[in-house]
């Protein structure tokens, strides 16, 4: 693609000629016909060094450059440029006679179906929605258009998908929430009876879990991206636009808000509200409701300033366990002098 | 189902006329034809709002409603209820051409094998057993009666599973342990020879995984529930009716008593004994063996009431070391009035 | 086989008369035609109960036993005996029809493709490597010899696996990335273009996910065994004959030098630098680059003898709380006796 057509499409301005952009690289690994970013001051130093053919920097940094596209937001726009270049996954096309589509689903004729695929009774497929091999899509799920299922997802009965929505692979959808009564014999089961609903734009990674309702449903808002090995509870609810890093885990019953951003290995609590833009660091434990804009860290969270101060106070406590032993030593000390 | 009828297969005094019930549901979703149940004190106000048809609650409350069932454990009586009204999941009958089966597998007439499954030699399957798509049943593997293999399952060789027992999609049973040894030019591997063994009623959540022994076997006592994302390390014994909630993960060789709970993300290292009825809290790390009827919470893990109060001083930690600082000097400035 | 066949092949001394040995087992489980061993000294009382037959041992405590091998690393020793009895899993042999195999991919005729399993266009796959049923390798990837691909394993497209790799089942590797752009309407996604490169001698555990690379690629040095359940980002590096144990994650882009150890659970932030050597306890959080040798705990990672005193004084902390409130006391009676 020409420069000059790029940054059209991105509505940029052109610094420098023209050129035929074949791809996009970070700065250091970039060809002289591929096109990078500068988005980190930490990397300033490579636009000295770098050898791609153009860059796209912010108006500040546009100087050191002999050609450049100008961003206010040069991460952003980058993205957009590789979303243009971008290949996606797969080669297959039509549907595989080697999938097992039930007679009752239906499947629009624009959408791919893998080999070893399994398609339950009732089931809705949309337009050019693709569904990679060994997926399993129970009864009267719903999946809605433009969609990606990749290789080993399972989609349990019932479950209502959006459009455009990312599932990677081996993620399991709509499995018994955990719910047993206890006072019997041994522990009873309650059957999960309710259902998951996955709202558009909506992303999940590879090999997280999102259980199925007790009764009613479990809710993942429009444009939330979900990390991998995630776990998601029964009964839980979550807000648009929130990011769930790697191995968190959610209880049952929670609701998120919009735009909640939590770490990696973060664990929340069941039954709490953790209000809209609630940020909670890395590994924390949540275990109380959060209002929102809220930042917390640690296990249990408090409050993220208090948490770096603890932080930085932990490793130093076998020293001030001798301060508060040489203290008690010194009041013993003067306790004695008074007296005497 | 008829009101009357339920209170008669639970067990249950019925107040009020008989009703048709149609189905289970919260007291705020259910509708006229539905029963709900009042179990946490925290609804008691939704008792005056319900549309439930019938409530099944303790006698205390049960002056509130005009239709209700009078338990004495209304939960345990509403899960029961679940069951009776609760649709399984699946729909496929007997044994799909499109399954691989070996012919030396004897898998009973009755069990249900489909699409995209593949049963190895020597494996044996039993009555009513249901084995869903693309899962793999390595040889010589036993599963017993009545069981459910959700789908995207792989059970390694020579795993023994009992009856009843429950599995969700993506877990894997009798992968090979962690063990290698150093001495060599790289880690040799220590082939994993043992087996599973997984009891009677047990279940088991998605993406969970159960490493087979590296000599003996890996045990999971009957009735012992196991959520998603959970690691059981090689040569684990489980004991009866305990529950694993998700993310725990638990290393080699360590035995739990019956009755053990380890709420979410905890860990316990290897060859430990952790006793009957043990509870662990949430995200805590469990380093040495706990005798019977132990909490603790933690990372690494104490007392559990020793846990809640340093909890709450943590965060005062900042403050706490401020005042020991104005202590250091006003024990300075005692000294030098001393000394004066 | 007979144990100075056994002895021969090992390099070792046999101790006492010849036997036909016919497995290996634990000190407390082996039978009289079975070897065993003994490396923890914890065991050693065992050795006057043990029915074994043989036993591989140190010299120091050959004299206790009438028939032994002796080694220098009875466990290392032991671990290459049972690699000669260890019998491997699965009996598929050649390749099945039920497979999809795309016709532009190579395939090795000695490689066993198992049925439902899917191969994509330019995938290319070495001598003796076996590929269990349900896996998926995406187009253009390439696996090397005497590999083994579990059950449901994914592999994304252009990924490269080289020699002796074992993966375990439910793994996924070569999902994309998780990375978003903010400041468009939603959370834009940045396509995951790069790839995953697996060096030879690498096992990765079930369940286990390694993310493709934004842009160039994620690594995983020869040599190196990664447990169940554990998350790798997005163009991480790790070394050579590293170790990482079950449920850890390790965000974007940070590097691990060789023979790096992670135990259980721990968390690694991204774009960090982790030298040789370095070991991290379990749960840990790691924060901050480490420089090559070090060892580290807790969360927030801090020296590893620091953390041990921090964890014994964490239980005492309310305890200490007492002790200083009682010192303010003393100290504002010394400084009431002062000034009356």
């Amino acid at each position: 693609m020409l420069l000059s057509r790029l940054a059209q499409k991105l509505g940029l301005k052109l610094i420098g000629d023209d050129l035929e952009i074949t791809g996009v690289n970070t700065l250091d690994m970039a060809r002289e016909d591929e096109i990078s970013f500068l988005a980190n001051p930490r990397y300033l130093p490579l636009l000295e060094t770098t050898n791609a053919g153009a860059v796209i920097v912010d108006e500040e940094h546009a100087d050191k450059l002999s050609r450049a596209l100008i961003s206010k937001n040069p991460y952003l726009d980058f993205v957009r440029t590789v979303q243009l270049f971008a290949k996606p996954q797969g080669s297959f096309v039509g549907q595989s006679p080697l999938a097992f589509i039930h007679e009752d689903a239906r499947v629009h004729p624009t959408a791919v179906i893998y080999p070893h695929v399994y398609i339950g009774p009732g089931v809705k497929i949309g337009e050019n929605t693709q569904i990679f091999p060994s997926c399993y899509v129970g009864e009267d799920s719903v999946i809605g258009d433009n969609c990606i299922i990749y290789p080993n997802v399972t989609i349990m009965a019932r479950t209502i998908i959006g459009n455009n929505v990312i599932i990677h692979p081996g993620a399991v959808i709509g499995s018994d929430g955990f719910g047993f009564a206890q006072g019997g014999p041994g522990l009873e089961k309650f059957p999960q009876i309710g259902k998951v609903v996955i709202e558009d734009n909506v992303e999940i990674g590879a090999n997280t879990t999102i259980d199925r309702a007790a009764l009613g449903e479990t809710r993942v808002g429009q444009g939330t991206k979900i990390d991998n090995l995630v776990q998601i509870g029964h009964n839980v609810k979550i807000g648009e636009n929130s990011i769930l890093v790697a191995q968190v885990g959610i209880a049952g019953s929670t609701t998120l808000g919009k735009n909640v951003i939590l770490a990696g290995q973060v664990g929340v609590a069941g039954h709490l509200k953790i209000g809209d833009n609630c940020r909670v660091s890395a590994q924390s434990g949540v275990g109380k409701n959060l209002p929102p804009h809220t930042d917390v860290g640690g296990s249990p969270a408090m409050e993220h300033k208090t948490y770096l101060r603890t932080s930085v106070i932990l490793p130093k406590l076998p020293e001030l366990v001798k301060t508060i032993k040489k203290m008690q030593k010194e009041i013993e000390e003067l306790k004695q002098a008074k007296s005497e």
